[in-house]
């Protein structure tokens, strides 16, 4: 049995409570939701292990390929052909399909909703209810219903989650988390099979800010080590143009990677090379999608490709479009909803829809500013006079145990009003007219992160600006960082780790107490699915139902690009820190994900585009605060008087928030290369489109004839 | 003759000069190039007009439909059908595409395109060159080259324009040129069809802007008119933040407005009230299209609502696409050059294509940038310091007639500055890597705006801000816009009314002396045609080839608001003139396009992107500017200490920015009613083109038994 745990290709777990042992072991009774669950599964093509583990019992479920192409063609899942175009997945097409860079037809975000999919499409089609039991308690299996839905509703299935690849794991394990050689590399293609494209582009976000962050250290470390003598008085300006341009180049290519990243996609593959492509099997592909269109122009040409040798083709990771696009296509079948059935009345001529429409976008952007305003005046009266009252006590305080005393206090309190925040934003969005799960879950990002920069900031802000003290801002800073990043890291990995041993421990103890089973004394968890089954999952400190982990890692990286900008000019060496802490960083959420928890859920969106924008607005707050800092050294004595000096900085502040908006204009976000072969894609799937439905035409009429 | 002349239907000419009459009247001799060129032009299934004016002999064009329609199927013209797709044309399937608002298949600019590629593409099909003569002049007709090209070099066709349409011209003038009634209302539609979408919204763009004007203009009149007591210290800084986002909200929704004008190409028709579509043509198209797709679900939908009475479809004006998707179309034809047949090998492999894709877009930044930093240093190093002395000259300067003197010197002076400006930015975009003519054109027109933007508003910030003479500067102000403006409108419209004169003094000067006729003395110019050809045409004072009249009448436009926005503070009755001349302006334009000047050639192109950007950017300075003109009359005494006024200056300075820059979060640029339209026909054409391809396999198949 525990051999059998080990094996690869049972990709999900139901975890069911371990039933009463009938007398004899006998456990088929009847009637059993669990027996009666194996079974449907069973039909339903699905390969079922079952086991008893220590804490409770567990069904791995792996899928033969073709069961899983069946649920994708249900699901009328849009996937990539060779010739370039997404049409909906058939099986009986699938040589026409592109496969993933690994070879596999589906991606894991594809093979997980697919999953899904099979599981909870088992419903009861018989015409009566059937009664199942469980522990002698009885549940009535209603016509039309999903079984696993009632199931868990009844509490037999207790968790359906995905289980690691123990295979892939260890390899990532090995390449990526243990790999100490290169800093900032990771095999971002390894991790975007495994994890899915959420988490690649945040590790690949991470690990391009991380390489770019020397730059800036090496500054910052110059200014502190070397004497500039009569020029000391324009280090500072200087260093401050140099950062925010540093920023804002930083983010028009970490657009253009962004862009590449999902080209990426269109990766290249050379038929001589043919590692997970064979060449039968491309050709044959070829030869059916020409069955299919008749188009002998572009197969012409294809084909003279492939003899060469040298064909290549643009296949992807997911999607054909760019990264407006993108953006904009989540919220696609949310819109939709404006047509739905009952409303379809209402809609049924034009101008009324139109109509409707507005008023719905109207209100919708009313109850959005309403919303936002509401999170500010919260922060402004109720986060701002706390968070003033503390660091001025913490500046009067005389007394070093009253000052920890008072920080003690104080610490327990945000976590309090953190939490509370995070719920009412959670709360609040409910009640937007959001489109689209992406759409509420960046307008929760918003709100959320409006509470955090008010609290991380505000102190600072209080030490630079009323008192004018330099020295205690800079002992505050390096504070936050080594106490928020560094601490953080420890505590973010080492809870699940202390978790998961006090799970194991529960498990265990109550083993040995409830049941002197044959296995007598030496009780431990052998196989790899009861240890993931204890393992935390990857879950959001706020509304786990809109976000996963990744919330709370964009959040601490955006706190952290917060901190090092806006108060750049008070203390370059903070770039410094902040590199080696995303070294440590990088490995640390790498070994996190990969050994502490469980595998997460697949999410097929990328907020990034929320984080951007924040990230965005943290440049436009750092060019402010900066030039703020600046006039405050300048200016010692408090004079206020617009010298050459003041007015040179305002004038540097202007210039520079004229090169962040205006940037954009001369480096575009999509690289060159990228829009070609989208435009390409394009152009030549409506050619052969318009071809086609041609060519249907002719055929039909001749067969009129 | 002239009776045929009037006739609707003839919508180009071709101008050549008057031949020598032959002997006896016959022009007709064999090899006579015009005769050759009329009986090719025939052949292609043209009707050819020909007859001899006053000042030339015109060749009158009209086409029938149909011919017209195989010509858009050689140029393999994109249309939208009636079920939502684009489909190249084909003229056997003419029911299924969509006819424009006012009932025809084709519209302005699809026409015209359509009439060019039948004129130039007649070309020379024999195997041998052809001998042609004109007046004893020998034109060698080469083989496969382009009849009217070589007839064009030769100097035997003058010019080839397009005519003005007598009745729709009639109508437009009555109902929109001098219609007063009503100052702002236009009708968009009829402009649309008369004149194509750029033109059509230029003028929808002015006829906003009007109407949005009414609401400073009486803020401004009312800070004039009334005495605020107490609080008059609060009116100009409550002006300056209502200005601003009174601009930053016009911007947003006119390109709401805009992203409409887009879609009102879906306008919607209702099957009960069928004007120009009748409900036989419409089903019709409608069987022809479900026998192409077979597509019985869609097809139910759409009968069903047929019935029904209410069906509604969207139809284009022109494409289906988003604003950010219609910028980057035009440019898609370009980018495909990346493959062109020379550079092909170099490209067989895709990493040495995104290579060199790569090097190519770097290498035209670089040179876009480079270009820039030519102009600005150009207007820096040259432009400044002349404008400077010119203000500090007139400013010295106590004669009134040394004033006058100057100013003229001055004005000569910049009318060679900004010409030869314009011809150096044209030439330098040749140098740039633009991608499609409306990329450069865009590139055009920041550079030459740059030019008038020193030259505009450099004199007015020496006075604001060198000599705070806020009374000189009002002066300046009003001078400018009633100078610059209202006699600019007279001269932008007198000058083609004289030159057009002038011209038919010429010709019928030169026709009384050359030759007495038998017509003898009461020569005079009889048919429209003739009156036509003496008109000037709609071009831009720069860069005739990548731009026409609009360029003027943007620049103008953009030279006001800059004015009325960036001094808003120095004298808020600005806006009041400015309405003024604008409900002028919108009468003094369309006069000027129906009367004064030939059809303008229809572009297919919108450059309002580029003058938006522009706008923009103007919004930003004002915001600039505004802040400083309130601290100059804050801080009279010069002390210029951060006192709380000015530090509230400040403060609001950098509100207003945030608010510029953040206002798009919350209202979209695209009105979600479009949006829902556009994604509906997108994911509906996907469906059905899915479908499509799988059926036919399946047709396949059944054949293949």
């Amino acid at each position: 049995m525990n051999g059998m745990g080990e094996e690869t290709g049972f990709e999900v777990v139901i975890v069911v409570p371990k039933g009463k042992r009938k007398e004899g072991g006998d456990m088929a009774e009847k009637g059993d939701s669990v027996e009666f669950l194996v079974r449907e599964l069973e039909k339903a093509g699905l390969i079922v292990e079952r086991f008893r583990g220590v804490p409770a019992e567990f069904l791995k479920i792996a899928a033969p390929l073709i069961v899983l192409g069946q649920a994708a063609a249900e699901l009328e899942l849009k996937k990539l052909t060779y010739i370039g175009m997404e049409l909906q997945f058939e099986w009986d097409m699938v040589t026409a399909f592109v496969r993933q860079p690994d070879g596999s037809l589906f991606s894991w975000y594809e093979r997980y909703s697919c999953f899904r999919h099979l599981l909870y499409g088992i419903v009861n089609k018989t015409d009566s209810n059937i009664a199942l039991k469980f522990n002698d308690k009885d549940i009535k299996y209603e016509k039309n219903e999903s079984l696993l839905k009632r199931l868990e509703i009844e509490g037999v299935v207790k968790q359906v989650f995905p289980l690691h690849d123990e295979v892939k794991r260890k390899q990532l394990l090995r390449k990526w988390a243990l790999n100490w050689l290169d800093f900032t590399w990771q095999p971002v293609d390894e991790i975007y099979s495994y994890f899915g494209s959420k988490i690649a582009s945040y590790f690949s976000f991470l690990g391009m800010y991380t390489r770019w962050l020397f730059f800036p250290a090496a500054f910052g470390l110059a200014t502190q080590l070397f004497d500039f003598g009569r020029m000391q008085f324009l280090v500072l300006p200087s260093f401050f143009v140099f950062i925010i341009s540093w920023a804002v180049f930083f983010f028009q290519f970490w657009k253009r990677k962004n862009s590449a990243l999902l080209a990426r996609k269109y990766f290249t593959f050379f038929l001589r090379s043919p590692d997970f492509v064979t060449n039968d099997s491309f050709m044959s592909g070829l030869a059916y999608m020409e069955r299919i269109t008749d188009n002998e122009v572009l197969f012409r040409h294809v084909y003279a490709k492939a003899e060469k040798g040298i064909g290549c083709f643009s296949v992807l990771w997911g999607i054909n479009y760019s990264l407006n696009e993108c953006k904009a296509m989540p919220s696609e079948a949310n819109e939709f909803n404006y047509t739905d059935p009952i409303k379809k009345k209402f809609y049924s001529s034009r101008p009324a829809e139109k109509t409707s429409i507005q008023a719905d976008e109207w209100w919708g952007i009313f109850r959005k500013v309403r919303n936002n305003v509401i999170v500010v005046l919260g922060i402004i009266c109720l986060q701002l006079p706390f968070e003033l009252t503390y660091a001025h006590l913490y500046n009067i305080t005389q007394i070093e145990v009253l000052r920890y005393l008072l920080t003690a206090a104080y610490l327990i309190a945000i976590q309090y009003y953190t939490r509370i925040g995070g719920k009412v934003a959670v709360a609040l969005i409910k009640y937007e007219n959001n489109q689209g799960e992406d759409s509420s879950a960046a307008s929760l990002v918003y709100k959320v992160f409006g509470l955090y920069f008010m609290q991380s900031y505000i102190g600072l802000f209080y030490h630079a600006v009323v008192y004018r003290n330099l020295g205690t801002l800079r002992k505050v800073l390096i504070q936050r960082l080594i106490v928020s990043q560094v601490l953080e890291n420890l505590i973010e990995n080492s809870i699940p780790y202390v978790s998961y041993n006090y799970k194991k421990y529960l498990a265990l103890h109550k083993k040995k107490n409830d049941n002197s089973s044959p296995m007598g004394k030496n009780v431990r968890l052998s196989t790899r699915v009861e240890k993931e089954f204890l393992k935390p999952s990857y879950s959001a400190s706020i509304g786990a139902d809109l976000e996963d982990g990744l919330f709370d890692d964009y959040l601490e990286l955006a706190l952290q690009f917060g901190m090092i900008m806006m108060f750049a000019c008070a203390f370059p060496l903070v770039f410094c820190f902040a590199t080696l802490n995303n070294i440590t960083e990088i490995r640390a959420d790498a070994l996190k994900l990969l050994a502490m928890l469980r595998r997460p859920v697949p999410r097929a969106s990328a907020t990034i585009g929320a984080w951007s924008n924040i990230f965005q607005f943290l440049i436009v707050m750092a060019i402010c605060t900066n030039s703020l800092l600046l006039i405050c050294l300048y200016d010692q004595e408090g004079k206020w008087r617009i010298e050459p000096g003041l007015a040179a900085i305002l004038l540097i502040e202007h210039i520079l928030l004229f090169v962040k908006f205006g940037l954009s204009h001369f480096v575009p976000e999509e690289p060159a290369w990228v829009r070609v072969n989208r435009l390409r894609n394009v152009s030549q799937a409506r050619d052969l489109y318009s071809k086609q439905l041609l060519r249907s035409i002719t055929k039909l009429e001749h067969k009129d004839d």
